[in-house]
C-alpha cells in the first residue's frame, strides 16, 4: 500500500458503508418466499396479457402438448415414428423383466408401458424421455414391500399395496411440483445418484443370479452376504441348462451393446437386441421344450389392455404407513432420475426443462397408471438414451411405445408364453452393468474427495447393508458437509497483492504481503449459531498467533484488527454476540475492531441489534484497502493517533 | 468507471488468479481434520517442552486443581467459603425440589449435591459454576423414563434405571469431549435455548400445580393440554391448606427476588430466602400439625452420606435402549446449559473456559455421580448466579458447599421430617419464572425473525407437544435455516459506486450504477449439489431479465456475463457440472462468461476438473473492477474485440 495514498484515505475514507433502504417486514418476507419456492418465476409470461390469453398459456403450461402439437410435422412425425417402435422393442422385454423384479406379475410391466407414456406425453416437456418402469425403483418397491408381505403368500394384498404405493408416490410427486418444493431432489447429489446407482444396479445383477442359476427359493434381502449366502448354500439346485442359455444371452447383448458404443449409427443393433433375444430364446424354448429340464418360462399371459385399478387401492391402517413409506422413497428416487435423465437431453439439444412441471407430470402419470393396473413409472436412462439415439423429436414417440405396446397386449401376449425367464435375467444384467459408473467415481476422486466419499458409501450402503440404508447414509453425509461447512468456516489472512489496493489470501497468493501492526481476517461463511462460537475461538487464536509471530520478529505490536465480512452471506443473534464478545475481548487486549464490506442483511441485523453503535459505524470501511489505509494513517502520525482515540472516546461516551 | 483507465486494463489484467500451490492430499486432509477438530490447537503449550513439563502440563490440562492450587490464598477462601455456604443453602432445598421433580426419592437431590461437586473442583474448568442437579434436566428425565416405567409402581427400577441414565450421560458427555465434538453442542442456537428453557420452566411451574393443590395423582404427560385436563377434573379434590401455605411462600420468595434485583447487594435475601422459607415452613407444620389436613409433608429422610449405586445399574436389554436415550438427550442439555452458564461468567471475569474440557469435567462427574447414588448433575444457571454475586472466586465454593451438604446428610436430614412439599413447589416455581426469558424473544423478534420463529417453535413444541418434541422441532428448523442459506443462495447484481473501481450490489447501494452491456453477479454461498440446480436458473434468468431491460431501454445489448466469486468459499462436482452448463448456454447465446476472484480451494477444483481450460484462465480476473476493465476495451474497441474473439477462438481449438 503506497504510503502516497494514505492521506486520502486517513482523513475520512471516501466510501462508506451505508445501510440497505428500509424494507417494510412483509415485503422482504414476500421477497424471500419468492425466492425460495419461485425461482424461475413462472408467472412472468402472464404479466399483462388479456385474459383469454392467460387461459391459453395457463393450459400450455399444464399440458405442453398444446404448445408444440399445432407446429407438429409430418417429418417429425417419421422421426418419431421409428424412436417409439425402437422403445417398443425395448419396452416389451424390460417391461415383463422388471415387473419380476418387484415380485409382480410380468404383466403389469406391459401395462405400465402403455398408460403413464400417454399421460407423460400430453404433459411432460422433455422431448426425449421415454416412460416406463425403472430397474431400481421396481427393485426398490419390491424390497420394502417384501419386508412386511410376501409376495408368493399374499400376491393379491401384495398387488393392491403395489398399486396403493404408486398412487402414494404420484400423489407426492404431484405435490412436490404443485407445491414447488422440487428443491428436495436437488439434496440427492450428483455423487449420491452415482453412488447409489451403481450399488443398485450390482444389487440387482445380484438378485438376477436366482434366473440365471433357475432357482426357486432366493433370500428376500438384496444385500450381497445374503445373496451369496443364498446361492452357495443351494450349489446342488444350480440348472446348468438354465446358467448356459443365460449367459449365452447375456454374451449376445454385451456383444451388441460393443459394437453401438464403437459406431452411434449402429445403435439400433443394441436398441433391437433384446427384443431379438427374447424372440430367438422363445423360439428355442419352444422347439426343444427345455422347459422341462429346468428352463423356467413366462406362462400364461392375460390378453387385453389395462384393467382398472381403482378398487384395488388398500387403505387399511395396518398397511397404509407401508405403502406411504414406499410411495415417497421410490416416488423421489424416481424423480431424480427421471429429472436427471431428461435434463441431460434437454441439455445436448438446447431446450428447458421445468423441474417442478415435471414433477406434476411424472406425479398425474403414476395417479392415472395406479388407477390401470401399473405400478412406478418414470424415465428410465437406457430407454431414454435409444429413443434419443433413435431420432426422436417430441413426445410423440412415447405414444408411438404406448400404441405399439397396445397392441402386443391386446393380440401378442400369447407369443411370451415360451419365454424363459433366464433371457429375462440377461437382459437385466446388461442393462445394469451399464449403469456401474466407475468412472464417474474415479472423476469423483481427482476433483472432490468428499464427494467420492459420500458416492463410496452410498455404494457400500446400499450392496452390503440395503438401498435404504445405503440412500439415507449418502444423503447424511452430503448434508452433513453442508452443516460442516457453516459449522468449521475457514477464517483467511489476508495480506496485500503487491502494486494494487487489493487484498488476498496469503496461503492462495504466496506474494501478497502482511501489513505489520495489522491482522486481516475473511470469514468465509454466514456467522451462525453452528460457527460463532468456533469463530470467536479461531478469531482470538489468530490475534494471539499474529502478535506471538510479531513478538518474535521483534516488530511492531499488533495494533487492528479487519474483520473482511464481504462473503458473510448473513448472520443471526448468536453471531451477533459472538461478534460482542469479541469487540470485548479485543478492546480489553488494547486493539482496535474493524469491518469490512458487510452485506445489506448483515449490515441491517448489526443495525437492529445497536452493534452498529458498539463498534461505531466510522469503523466500518467499504474496501479492504481503505480500512488498512485509515490504519496505516492512524499508525504513523502518533498524534493524530491520539486524537483519534480521544475522538472513539468521545464517540463512545456520546 | 473511467474510459481513463481502460487502456490499462484493456492490454492485460495486472493481476493474475494464480492457482493455490499445490498441497498433498494427506497434509491438507491433516489441516481439515486440525481445524475441524482442534480448532483451538490444544497442544499449542506442549510443543517444545521436556518430557518432565509436558507430564506436569498434561496433568494440569486434565485437571485444572493442579494449576490454581498452589496460587490458592487465604483472602480466595475467604470469599470461596462465603459463597459456599450460600449456595449450599440454596442447594439443599432445590435439590430435594428437583429430585421430586424427577420422581426420585428426595434423597437423591442431596447426594447429588455432595459428589458431583468434589469432582468439578477438580476437573471442571469454571470458577463460577455451582455444581447441582437442573430443573430441566430432571423433568426430563422423569418423564422420559416416566413414558415407560412408573416410578410410583416400581421405585427400585426406576431408580436403577435413573442411575444408568445418568451413567449413560457422563460416557457421552466424556466421549463428546474426549473426541472432541464439542461443537455438536454449538447446534443448539441461542434462539432454541431460549424457546427450550422457557418451554420446560413452564412445564415445570405447571407441573408444580400438583403440589400446590395437594393433589395425590397427576398425569404423567408434561403438554399443558394434559396437566389442565388433570388438574379442572379434579376439582373436588384441591386442598386449600396446602394452595394457601404455597402462595405465601411464594409471594415471600417473589418479594425477596424483587428486593434483591433493585440492589445487587441484596442479593443474599435472594439466595437465602429458599433455606428461610423451608426452615419456616418446617416450623409451621411441625406446630400446627396441618399434614394431618392435605398438606404433604418429605416425611424420613435416610441419615448418612451417599451409599454405592454401582451395582444398581441395570443394563438389560428391555430398558438399555431407554436409559442410553434419556442419558443423551439429558445429558447433551444438560451440557449445553452449563456450558453457556459457564461461558458467560467467564467472559465477565475474562478468563477463557474450553467446552471440550468442560465436556469431560462433567462426563466424569456424572460418572461418578451415577456410582455414588446420584443422578444427573450440571451447572444450574440460578445456583451458579448465585455463586457468582456471592463473590466467588475459585471452585473451592463447590468443595464448602460439598461439605455443608455432607454435613445436612449426617446430621441434618430428620430436620426435614415436616417440610411440607407444596413449599418445594414454591421454590421451583420461583426459580422458574425467573428463566421464562420473553425479553430475549422480544429482541429476537426485532433483529432477527428466524431466530424469533425458532425460539417460538421450541417453546410451543415443549408446552404443547413435549419436551422432546420442541427440542428436536427447533433443532431442525435452525438445521433447515443453514440448508436453506445454501439451497438457496443470494445472487446480487453488482454495479460501479461513482469515484471508484469498487463494484456493490445496487440493492444496497442506491448509488451504485449498473455498466451497460455487461451483468455482473455475486454468488453467496459454497456453490453445492443443493443449489446447483438453482443457480443455473437463478443465473439464466438474471441474464433474460437484463436482455429484455436493455431492449426495452433501447441500449446496447448484453455482452459479458461476470461471476464474482469471492463468496463462494468451496464447490463440489455438482457445482462444476453447473458451471459448465452455464458456460455452454452462454456461449451459445453468444455471450462471454468471466469469473472474479475465485478461491484456493474452488481454483484448485476448477482446475483439477479442466474447467480453467474450459473457460480459459485469461477470463478470470482478480478485482470485478480489472474484470470490467477489460469488458470495456473490447466493447469500445470493436476491431480490437473482433481479434480477441479470434484469439478465443483459436485458444479453445487448441
Amino acid at each position: 500500500m503506497g504510503n502516497a495514498d494514505d492521506g486520502k484515505y486517513g482523513s475520512a475514507a471516501s466510501h462508506r458503508v451505508t445501510l440497505p433502504p428500509p424494507q417494510p417486514f412483509v415485503t422482504s418476507l414476500k421477497n424471500t418466499l419468492k425466492e425460495t419456492l419461485f425461482p424461475d418465476d413462472p408467472l412472468r409470461q402472464f404479466k399483462n396479457q388479456p385474459v383469454r390469453r392467460k387461459v391459453v398459456l395457463g393450459l400450455q403450461y399444464l399440458f405442453p402438448i398444446l404448445e408444440w402439437a399445432p407446429r407438429y410435422t409430418l417429418d417429425s412425425f417419421k422421426s418419431d415414428l421409428i424412436a417409439g417402435i425402437t422403445i417398443a422393442s425395448l419396452a416389451i422385454p424390460q417391461g415383463i423383466s422388471y415387473a419380476k423384479l418387484a415380485n409382480l406379475p410380468p404383466i403389469l410391466g406391459l401395462y405400465s408401458s402403455f398408460v403413464p407414456p400417454l399421460v407423460y406425453a400430453m404433459m411432460g416437456s422433455s422431448r426425449d424421455l421415454a416412460v416406463g418402469t425403472v430397474a431400481v425403483g421396481s427393485l426398490l418397491m419390491g424390497s420394502m414391500l417384501g419386508s412386511v408381505v410376501n409376495a408368493s403368500e399374499e400376491p393379491k394384498l401384495y398387488l393392491h399395496l403395489a398399486f396403493t404405493a404408486t398412487f402414494a408416490a404420484g400423489l407426492f410427486e404431484a405435490a412436490l411440483g404443485i407445491f414447488r418444493l422440487g428443491f428436495i431432489v436437488d439434496f440427492l447429489s450428483h455423487a449420491t445418484i452415482v453412488g447409489f446407482m451403481s450399488g443398485a444396479a450390482t444389487v440387482v445383477c445380484l438378485q438376477q443370479l436366482k434366473g440365471l442359476l433357475g432357482l426357486d427359493h432366493f433370500t428376500h434381502a438384496t444385500d450381497v452376504l445374503s445373496v451369496m449366502h443364498s446361492v452357495f448354500t443351494q450349489t446342488h439346485k444350480w440348472r446348468w441348462e438354465s446358467a448356459v442359455l443365460g449367459c449365452v444371452f447375456l454374451f449376445y447383448l454385451m456383444l451388441a451393446r460393443y459394437l453401438s458404443k464403437r459406431k452411434a449409427k449402429l445403435f439400433w443393433i443394441s436398441a433391437m437386441a433384446p427384443l431379438t433375444s427374447v424372440i430367438m430364446a422363445t423360439i428355442f424354448v419352444y422347439f426343444t421344450h427345455v422347459e422341462k429340464h429346468g428352463v423356467q418360462v413366462i406362462g400364461e399371459l392375460k390378453k387385453g389392455i389395462n384393467p382398472s385399478s381403482v378398487m384395488d387401492f388398500n387403505f387399511d391402517s395396518k398397511y397404509l404407513p407401508l405403502a406411504i413409506k414406499t410411495g415417497i422413497v421410490t416416488g423421489i428416487i424416481a424423480l431424480a432420475e427421471g429429472i436427471a435423465v431428461g435434463r441431460s437431453f434437454a441439455m445436448f439439444k438446447n431446450y428447458h426443462i421445468d423441474g417442478n412441471k415435471e414433477m406434476i407430470a411424472f406425479g398425474m402419470m403414476n395417479i392415472a397408471g395406479s388407477c390401470t393396473s401399473c405400478y412406478l413409472t418414470a424415465g428410465p436412462f437406457s430407454r431414454s438414451a435409444v429413443n434419443f439415439n433413435a431420432g426422436c423429436k417430441t413426445a410423440v414417440s412415447n405414444i408411438v411405445m404406448a400404441l405399439a405396446v397396445m397392441i402386443t397386449l391386446l393380440f401378442l401376449t400369447p407369443l411370451f408364453h415360451y419365454t424363459p425367464i433366464v433371457v429375462l435375467s440377461s437382459i437385466i444384467i446388461a442393462a445394469m452393468l451399464g449403469l456401474i459408473d466407475y468412472q464417474a467415481a474415479i472423476h469423483l476422486w481427482h476433483v472432490d474427495k468428499f464427494d467420492f466419499l459420500v458416492c463410496i458409501t452410498a455404494y457400500v450402503g446400499v450392496v452390503f447393508a440395503s438401498i435404504e440404508v445405503g440412500l439415507v447414509l449418502a444423503i447424511g453425509l452430503s448434508i452433513m458437509r453442508i452443516l460442516l461447512f457453516v459449522a468449521r468456516p475457514k477464517t483467511l489472512v489476508l495480506g496485500n497483492i503487491p502494486d494494487s489496493k487489493v487484498f488476498r489470501n496469503v496461503d492462495h497468493y504466496q506474494n501478497a504481503t502482511i501489513v505489520p501492526g495489522i491482522i486481516i481476517l475473511e470469514i468465509d461463511s454466514p456467522i451462525y449459531f453452528a460457527n460463532s462460537n468456533y469463530l470467536r475461538e479461531r478469531i482470538l487464536r489468530w490475534i494471539d498467533e499474529e502478535e506471538g509471530r510479531l513478538k518474535s520478529l521483534g516488530e511492531t505490536s499488533l495494533q487492528y484488527v479487519v474483520l473482511d465480512m464481504s462473503a458473510v452471506g448473513n448472520i443471526d443473534t448468536s453471531g451477533i454476540s459472538m461478534l460482542d464478545e469479541v469487540k470485548k475481548i479485543i478492546d480489553r487486549r488494547g486493539l482496535k475492531l474493524m469491518m469490512v464490506n458487510p452485506g445489506a442483511e448483515v449490515m441491517k441485523k448489526l443495525n437492529k441489534s445497536k452493534f452498529l453503535e458498539t463498534i461505531g459505524q466510522e469503523w466500518i470501511f467499504l474496501t479492504v484497502g481503505e480500512a488498512v489505509g485509515a490504519c496505516n494513517y492512524m499508525l504513523h502520525s502518533c498524534t493524530q493517533q491520539m486524537n483519534a482515540h480521544e475522538t472513539d472516546k468521545q464517540y463512545n461516551n456520546v
